[in-house]
């Protein structure tokens, strides 16, 4: 007995490690994917958009919507963070594939997932792997969106640890602060994976080796790829590997116990030198004042993973043709 | 061989753990207690002020001069936080005690602090207890206190743990988050001790009984006052003991081996719903761009403790007669 697919949307800004979570979603037995909507973040959204239609023209699934999302955060005027330094200047490893022949649909990313979260209610999980805009404007599209949406599965936040953009904030969280307060305090089942957690998912030169040496048609790609994320890792974490924060992220939709979670309101810090923090509220203690935490809703954070399973089920099924 | 003890001036709010502080640093032959500076905190300064002589005369101790701090936080107009439903209405558990004969010198606590490093350069430890206000204004005070001063251990901070103001934002911290950035980035020699550690060292109803059951001057006026310490802690925590934060960073003063600690530039968030926040760069990453941690002087963050034998140095320390 086979329990049916879940059905993800995965929203993206493909980047490297995007490409990976994506492939790995549509080899996954456990997924569906009923849609891709894209974001600004790893690139702008524009060549999210044209990236995205490029994977799954490289997949063969060219039947999977694409719906482009937003252009800027919600709040307008902020300067967009994009991290080309990463995934190279064209978010795939600076390899000048060619142009998609697909195109986007009509549909916003939001309408979209308005659209799906309706016809589904409680069935679509939506898996976001970059800055939370798109969500948040889905929200603010539909009041009823944070009920219809099955879960929110998100990568985003260091919890109790540094971040990647600076001592305070991961990227995707930076990218856009007020979206990601909105997903946390919506009421949504979210589930969130910080960088805490995907720090421990390493993938080493020997699985490099591993991809290069498959003649999967995925393997093959993401071999090309994935050097200068390599570099990239190299540089700034001194170390022979990188860090799977997206394809973590797929398995935590797909197989959530692989994972451990604690349960808390979640806030966002919005200005200031820790702009994109956020913080968990453990509940350990009652508080003397009402604070920005008090009568949030609970979201669930990871805390643990199997790191060994999880790197292991990434690369039999992206290696495998 | 004995080493000469160590000259230390306390910075306090008392508070009952500020009393237990400056009593157990009393009957600490590794310390000297040169002199009690005091700001507000868990009383307003005035009454600081007040039980800082009280508390000296209790301990036939007026030869320690007590310098009066600052009323305000250093960016004037900020509303004060007093934590009067911890330590009692008048900071010492309700007990109406007499006036004290005593009073403070004419000089600010600024001032008796820059005047003290100044003559034994190098020599002085400040053990910061309470909001870091007075340090701030010594070192706006004086270039060249940060230099004179020997060390700054402090309680302050929830370094990857919940607050306990809210869960961002540890109180002393929180009273003067500007000031503690002043403090933090000055360059001084600064150890923090935050309540990550010092919520690992609890006394228990059952130590509060030895207390009880001793005939010492010191630990019969503890018994009396620490009964609403002890109902504070039970409504927050659900807890029958105390978290002992000010004698703990006494004895890091006093014993800094029963202590481990990590070292990184640290910055306070000023503004927005995790004011007073503390975050420590621990250098695992190069970033990117140029962030507000780069190029900052790094202090010490100490990361676990002994609190076994702290809790048992205490209770010795405060029992003996």
């Amino acid at each position: 007995m086979v329990a049916e697919p879940k059905k993800i949307i995965i929203d993206t800004d493909p980047g490297i490690d995007d490409a990976m979570a994506i492939f790995l979603a549509l080899r996954s037995p456990e997924l569906e994917v009923i849609g891709l909507t894209t974001i600004f973040g790893n690139v702008y959204t524009t060549l999210a958009t044209r990236n995205a239609l490029h994977l799954l023209e490289v997949a063969g699934r060219t039947d999977i919507p694409v719906a482009e999302g937003s252009h800027v955060t919600i709040t307008k005027g902020t300067k967009l963070r994009i991290a080309d330094f990463v995934h190279g200047a064209d978010g795939l490893g600076n390899q000048n594939f060619p142009s998609p022949k697909g195109k986007a649909i009509e549909e916003s990313a939001a309408s979209f997932l308005v659209q799906q979260a309706k016809i589904n209610p409680g069935k679509v999980t939506v898996v976001a792997l970059g800055p939370l805009t798109n969500i948040a404007l889905a929200m603010q599209l539909d009041p009823e969106f944070s009920k219809n949406i099955g879960q929110i599965v998100l990568l985003g936040g260091a919890f109790a640890v540094n971040g990647n953009v600076n001592p305070a904030t991961e990227a995707n969280i930076f990218g856009d602060p007020d979206a990601a307060d909105v997903v946390f305090t919506s009421g949504a089942d979210v589930v969130a994976v910080g960088i805490n957690v995907t720090h421990q998912v390493v993938m080493t030169d020997s699985d490099l080796e591993r991809l290069a040496s498959s003649n999967g048609k995925f393997a093959q790609y993401l071999d090309k790829i994935l050097g200068v994320y390599f570099s990239y890792h190299y540089e700034a974490y001194n170390i022979k590997g990188v860090y799977l924060h997206d394809p973590t992220t797929i398995l935590a939709a797909a197989n959530p116990s692989l994972f451990t979670y604690t349960e808390g309101a979640v806030r966002v810090q919005t200005n200031g030198i820790t702009r994109g923090l956020t913080i968990l509220y453990n509940k350990q203690k009652r508080f003397e004042e009402v604070t920005e935490w008090s009568n949030k809703p609970s979201v669930k954070v990871a805390v643990t993973v199997d790191a060994a399973t999880v790197l292991n089920l990434v690369m039999d099924r992206l290696i495998d043709s």
